[in-house]
């Protein structure tokens, strides 16, 4: 599949294939938010996904095409972790063999997750580079199929459907964030919304310490990070050739937060909502509060995309 | 409102008094923890309620039996940090004033919330006689009237209609089963499965640390704790002369679990379903854990009663 096949079809033919394989999440509110910002805020929990993170969908839609017909063999992929788990048990459910690349840096749910669902772990430096090279060196030596974590269009497409089924809920909504990092997740979103001809503005929120995505949407061309210094684990990653382009022609605009605003949101989401979600989730929440001259007054839908953190109590 | 006076009438007028002020919160489920259990298991959610656990049911309706015909001056309540916080905001709706004696010892977030409702905290050292002591002067001192967070008739009537939303869900459930403190949770859970009828068995659960309620149900007469040295912060109160004899009558057995027992609970409940729960909901996951002979093969509902733990990220 090309970007350039992409249509309103094939992504509603996507939601019917990974149905069997994916929770329905639920949308959840919270009184005290929506007073804070003046708004309405509407939370997609996809923390409640199967694997602890939308990444459910695209991986289930990855694999699921890939067997289209043939047997599949064994798949290869990189990914700090919420991939990693997605693939992992999709691969399993699918009868496929997984290898998954992740960095040292990866948090330990993860790592475990992704071992128990049976896939073969190979750790790397947390770089881009040393994830490429090291699924690359895989392939090679196992005949397996390599799938990108956030590039693939298949994935892309698959992680789209979390938005459709929000618009499903919630067709009024006025705006709709979700957090880039590879842009997978707001490729597809945007794609999805635009595809579904909904006339919801969408927003991309990101870590200013990882603002690779910022820069690329701004200057036309795709930018690479120079540092991956932020607590969104999730987020340290890079657009792709074709998660850019769905970024860059259906996106308003992509929303800049600190650390610190970061910590904040996820303390609100854990205090106000009682929700586990990992600091990219807060990502979005974080973008809202501080943008209010946009957000205020209107509905708006929040992608929550995971909950994989480590338990921190003793 | 005495004890002997409970019936079923008063507790459906209790829901419907109460139906405006509360949230009906849902049921959520878990895939993993019911293979791990091999059973199925239903959590009633009372850390998505108001003010973050099931208090607000009874405090809401204390104050408001106490409003009813007359304008209700000041209240005063002792509590480590739940009853406080579902007191102050069931005041603040009602317009009543609220003295709230916390112990030193509890949660950060549970005193800022009680703040932040515009109640007046009065702290006393971490013992029940303190807290006694220091309520008793209270009222003196400025005459508001006493509300009892866990032996008080109608707000024991109160805290059961979680279980009574669980079983409109669910009527099929064999077992439900509630942590237990001071009692008003299992006190008015039992009851209220009691007295609509319902075939389904009752289990308390309780951290072995302050095993109170397990001593006075097997000895048939109110026993003390010597200790409080337990991380479920909300169990280290005792029964009451009317919570007592509602558990002695209607309640299977009483369940205690280790500290262990109560934190690798809590692991499974943040990790699996992506929860924020406090220590005392984990109590009793961890009862049905350690039971299998008793839960395994069964229906079985869990009311997880709060999730007001502090923020654990720096």
């Amino acid at each position: 599949m090309e970007i350039s096949d992409l249509n309103r079809g094939l992504l509603q033919e996507c939601a019917q294939l990974i149905s069997p394989y994916v929770t329905r999440t639920p949308v959840m509110k919270s009184r005290s938010l929506n007073s804070m910002l003046g708004g309405e805020l509407f939370f997609k929990c996809e923390n409640f996904q199967r694997t602890g993170s939308y990444k459910m969908r695209g991986a289930t839609h990855g694999l699921l095409r890939r067997s289209q017909g043939r047997q599949l063999k064994d798949v290869v992929t990189h990914s700090s972790g919420n991939f990693a788990q997605a693939i992992a048990l999709a691969a399993k459910e699918l009868g496929v063999g997984a290898h998954i690349v992740m960095p040292t840096s990866a948090p330990q749910i993860k790592k475990e997750g992704v071992m128990s669902y049976g896939a073969q772990i190979y750790e790397c430096e947390p770089t881009i580079d040393a994830r490429e090279a090291t699924a690359k060196r895989i392939v090679e030596e196992t005949g397996a199929e390599f799938i990108h974590p956030s590039n693939d269009v298949e994935v892309i497409l698959g992680q789209g459907t979390a938005a459709m089924e929000l618009l499903e809920d919630l067709p009024e909504l006025h705006y709709l964030i979700a957090p880039v990092g590879g842009g997978g997740l707001l490729g597809g979103t945007a794609f999805a919304v635009n595809c579904l001809g909904y006339k919801t503005g969408v927003y991309g929120a990101e870590p200013e310490a990882v603002d690779d995505a910022y820069r690329s949407f701004h200057s036309g061309s795709i930018q690479t990070n120079t540092s991956t210094d932020t607590i969104a684990d999730g987020l340290k990653t890079q657009l792709g050739t074709n998660s850019f382009p769905l970024i860059r022609s259906y996106v308003s605009d992509i929303i800049l937060v600190t650390e610190n605003e970061i910590i904040d949101a996820m303390r609100l989401i854990w205090e106000r909502m009682k929700l586990v979600v990992e600091p990219s989730s807060a990502v979005a929440l974080a973008a809202v509060l501080k943008s209010k001259s946009i957000f205020a007054g209107s509905k708006t839908g929040i992608i929550i995309s995971g909950g994989n953190v480590d338990f921190p109590f003793p």
